[in-house]
């Protein structure tokens, strides 16, 4: 009887649950909303009824399922599965959540950062799959990473590694969210882009303030985006700069890590070759010749489900370790 | 009866040659001039003679060696051994290396670039023994590399990785020798703390300029250090800038990475605190607070023999992992 691992991603918005089989194979998805507001035990019982639900849509015997993996937001520590206090789930504090989950589902369940999950996702059954080494950058509204090598999730002494929104590309540069002056993430994230527009904006012609009604705090990565399709020179050269940043960073990672994938997540992949191309041509011009050509910069392979996925991923690969 | 391990470093100026034992203990080293001019057939006949010394004058028998190492400049094939076209080693082109010295010895021989092994040797018996991951800066004439994580040297897929000396510390930065501009070793090497001092010697009060007789092609690391120590407040700045960019280098691998220890390699490390203080305290000021207090950021236990003694851990490693 093949045996199935669980994966749930748990975001301040949505919580996405996956049935995977150890032959690889997605076996269902569902999402329902996290109802945050309700609390840390609340959250955890409406997991359990999600996977208790996936399992009997699909016919399988709890006694089938070898492990559940968690992907959640940070800081937390990946080991003992204990999530600390983060920012968009209000009323978390020191929550053991492996501990808390492995008594509702009765399996070993394990908790990784839900930007680690995503790159092991992709790596495991997404853009990333087959490569010797990938790494993700997440774009949304910070900039996250993940890192693979040797075939493992390079998590650091301390599982905080792969905060790759805080690579240093521009000293003094802008202040960034963590104290920081001149993060990637101030620059390349969706953010970072409004940021550019806004700051450029009274200096020029374009149409976002109108698209925006002229509050900055309706401008968003897609009304960049949509301007810039549409002809507006400033939206395009703000988009362009905000692919050169990230390139910067990628070109960093080919030069540090020598990586045969970048992976890119997070909806603003959407933009395309107006994105891509841009990214790849930075990191021909600034990394090392030979890794620059060698490595394959592509879009994210399980779009939003890169996480679920690399939950279940990652629980597979630390139950087959802690059982070896 | 005891086994050991060869460590042959190959330098510009120098063949280092040491013996291990497989219980990581350093027999006996010695040194010797290339004399590079002389070409590689010269060198290689000449690196086994040293080799052949050490082991007669420990009363050795060449049944007890298991494998030799060789740490030489890049570019090369680490996993053919061939050396492609080291701008330090004039006349050799696509040397095979470790197959022309297996010839010599008799034994399996193993390549790596002079910064990994020197890496390695730090990871193996230096400052970085025990450490859970490494990430070592070679601070020099150019800035580079090394990274050991899961106990293993990271090569990336080409042999590439951990040019370190090329991350992007500043968009539109100063040129570097690799065409891209910002790199860190641009600001952080011995070259470009001197690129620092000249360029703003004429703006300001500075015993620099007497002390190599007006000639920019006089001034060294030394002198710098030297007139700072002095109480030369130009040089003083110079020195501190350098550390500075250093420490923006650092603390992007520190949220990258998350590594146990930082490891300082190079002749810059002789000024001590003066340069890993600023070192420690811009890594604390710009990575993310757990992992910049967990890392330690040490000066290199092996001194100039990272590389000979990291040759030889390399050379066992790679005979082991063959081997299992």
């Amino acid at each position: 009887m093949t045996k199935v691992i669980i994966g749930v991603d748990l975001g301040g918005t949505d919580i996405k649950t996956a049935l995977v089989s150890e032959e690889r194979s997605i076996i269902a998805k569902a999402s329902r909303p996290t109802g945050a507001s309700e609390g840390p035990k609340a959250v955890m019982d409406l997991m359990a009824e999600s996977v208790f639900d996936l399992l009997r849509e699909q016919q399988i015997d709890p006694s089938q399922v070898l492990a559940a993996g968690f992907g959640a937001p940070g800081p937390m520590n990946w080991q003992t599965g204990v999530v600390f206090d983060p920012p968009n789930l209000k009323g978390w504090k020191n929550v053991p959540l492996a501990d808390e989950m492995s008594k509702r589902l009765q399996v070993p369940c394990y908790v990784d950062n839900d930007a680690n999950v995503a790159c092991y996702g992709e790596y495991w059954l997404g853009a990333g799959q087959g490569a010797e080494s990938v790494v993700v950058f997440t774009l949304g509204t910070g900039v996250g990473g993940g890192i693979v090598v040797f075939g493992r999730l390079l998590r650091g002494i301390d599982g905080t590694a792969a905060e790759l929104g805080h690579l240093t590309v521009q000293r003094d540069g802008r202040l960034c969210g963590c104290g920081a002056r001149g993060c990637l993430e101030t620059y390349a994230s969706v953010t970072g882009m409004i940021r550019s527009a806004v700051e450029g904006w009274d200096s020029t012609a374009t149409t976002l303030k109108e698209r925006c009604g002229g509050n900055p705090k309706n401008l968003t990565g897609k009304i960049i985006y949509e301007a810039a399709v549409a002809g507006d020179r400033f939206a395009l050269e703000v988009f362009h700069e905000t692919a050169v940043w990230l390139g910067l960073g990628a070109a960093s990672m080919v030069n540090a890590l020598n990586p045969e994938r970048i992976v890119l997540c997070g909806g603003m992949i959407n933009a395309g070759d107006m994105l891509f191309d841009t990214v790849r041509e930075t990191v021909l011009a600034n990394a090392f010749e030979v890794p620059a050509k060698r490595c394959e910069i592509v879009p994210a392979g399980l779009g939003s489900d890169s996480g679920v996925i690399g939950s279940a991923g990652c629980a597979l690969a630390r139950y087959q370790e802690s059982h070896c």
